[in-house]
């Protein structure tokens, strides 16, 4: 049987970018010897690490002047460098789920951090819109896609301060005007690679603006300087990015995934709409096509478990809502394929039709 | 041709590690997924970390109210986590090269640093004995192997106040007394795993006792009380390290690893000793077993590509010594056959016979 992975992440990659990592895990290049025993320092590693930072500057159209970073620690070190780098004064944060609700958490302890959005109010269902922003603040941050609530935000933002986005979970899932960003990042398990690498898309003359002496390892001009190689990389995450950049450019880039995830949305929301047994807990106008969330209707509250041992059991993977929301998440990042959602819409169907 | 791979670092792991890492990338134990597409939520992964901190803790009999963790970032990142979450006033650090260099340098963001002992005045070719410990510093910063110099302080560090190691590139290449350390540390990319993480073993109680408020990722209390799992983890470097983990344990644990570091070391040293051609750079009561640092003697010392590349036609991968020390430098990390270490020495034998 088939199986589909609806995990929210780490979650489904290509399974050629498996097969090649598992490649490179035993023998790279026929060179003899596994990626994960080879220097960073190879000219064979800085092709990958180079080739890797040129595509996403390809596939996403990132203008002269940003640097592409492919870092450790994960998004949530982010949450400290942002301020760590960027935050003089004051910072404007909107608060759309449980992870702008950390990165908030980590700006306050560098200065003052005006909370100018929030969707706490109905359990972040929905995506604020038509705040103010404060002109003296050194930045704005926003998470474009809030993988525990199924809300997504798929304009770019518009600001009169400079805007950093934190967009781990719907990077490169369509075309995004970095110009209007002084910064882009994202943990790279969900639309780009395994977990163990964070990629950053910074401005380069947005730093070295505040007055506090930074880390040197938190200090975004140390990594652009070294070409993300300071230290030693995450080298089997970095290749397995590539893998993933490379099918993405080969499928047709940012513009067919876009195509992809409205095509994958369109039809699961269209079931949740006329499906008796479930409905979507995200107001329409802001739904997230990554992550899918509903829950059971009211006469069904009670069929939660059984659903979710139906669909295990005809190859639908991961789909359980997080704790915050409950019910069912179904995550559909780039590498989801149509079909995939189609059996979902099937289970969910013969699920019904069996109620 | 059968290659042994002398890489500095990342470097050689037992085949095994690499094919059952390879494995796990299409198909992890069977169940028809990656491990680079689960959950780091699932059940899968939690029994893969928690038996690789059990083996941690086993291998190295690691005593009760210590916690190992897994990070991302990298030992550079510890660099400035040590202080963060431990210099209150003044911290005492021992400079050894390069990377305890770097330690100095972050440390100084925190508070006052004393350099209580350095080699810099020969370019770190000793590891400094005899140093005076300041009784009111917070603890003592020390560097257990210098990957670059090829010098290593094989006795576990005696001092009156609490002892911070970077083991990186020695750790598990012998038995080590846990409990005269509040924390030993480093980048698992040496001895343990593929790179992308940092592996931190940490006594519980030192902790919470700076008064400074830490970002939470930067805080090692977050990252116990989460068991390495307050943010996505590294999944695939964890699953490659659990498998080194075993493959020590199977072979026989530190003290075998500690026997064949001392055989490799041994031989390679008397026939750098022995050879008219080579001789070593550090003094010899400070030698690394890990990295066998040696150049040519002066009467051939123009002969030095000669012998990369000859080596090179023999098999022997990653020789090429360190720019700051030049020559050659032969990393024998746990993973590395003593057959690897002969055939370097034949290597080095014919290359003498020849000139």
């Amino acid at each position: 049987m088939k199986k589909y992975n609806f995990g929210a992440g780490p979650s489904i990659l290509p399974q050629e970018v498996m097969k090649a990592t598992a490649e490179a895990c035993v023998d790279f290049n026929g060179i003899g010897l596994s990626l994960m025993e080879m220097s960073h320092r190879s000219k064979e590693f800085q092709a990958v690490i180079d080739e890797a930072q040129d595509l996403m500057k390809e596939l996403l159209g990132v203008p002269e002047g940003y640097s592409v970073l492919f870092l450790g620690g994960g998004a949530s070190l982010e949450f400290c460098m942002v301020p760590y780098n960027f935050l003089e004064n004051k910072a404007a944060y909107v608060n759309t789920g449980v992870w702008a609700t950390k990165a908030v958490k980590e700006a306050k302890l560098f200065g003052e951090v005006v909370e100018v959005a929030s969707s706490k109010d109905k359990n972040f269902t929905y995506y604020p819109k038509n705040f103010e922003i404060p002109q003296d603040a050194d930045y704005l941050h926003v998470t474009s896609n809030n993988t525990i609530y199924g809300t997504e935000y798929l304009k770019d933002f518009e600001s009169p301060i400079p805007v950093i986005c934190d967009m781990s979970s719907d990077i490169l899932s369509r075309p995004v005007d970095v110009s209007k960003y002084t910064m882009i990042y994202g943990g790279a398990q969900k639309n780009i690679s395994m977990a163990g690498v964070t990629f950053v898309i910074v401005k380069d003359e947005a730093l070295g603006k505040v007055s506090r002496a930074i880390p040197t390892m938190l200090d975004y001009r140390t990594h652009i300087k070294k070409g993300s190689m300071f230290n030693t990389p995450p080298v089997i995450p970095i290749y397995s990015a590539l893998q993933t950049l490379r099918w993405i450019k080969a499928q047709g880039g940012v513009v067919e995934m876009d195509r992809r995830a409205q095509e994958r949305a369109d039809l699961l929301y269209a079931e949740i709409d006329r499906n008796k047994c479930f409905k979507g807990t995200a107001v329409k106008e802001d739904r997230s096509r990554m992550n899918i969330c509903f829950i059971m209707t009211d006469e069904y509250k009670d069929l939660e478990a059984e659903f979710l041992a139906f669909a295990l059991e005809r190859g639908i993977w991961g789909i359980k809502g997080h704790r915050d929301v409950g019910g069912f998440r179904a995550s559909c990042y780039n590498a989801m394929p149509v079909e995939g959602v189609k059996a979902l819409i099937a289970c969910m169907q013969e699920f019904e039709e069996k109620h």
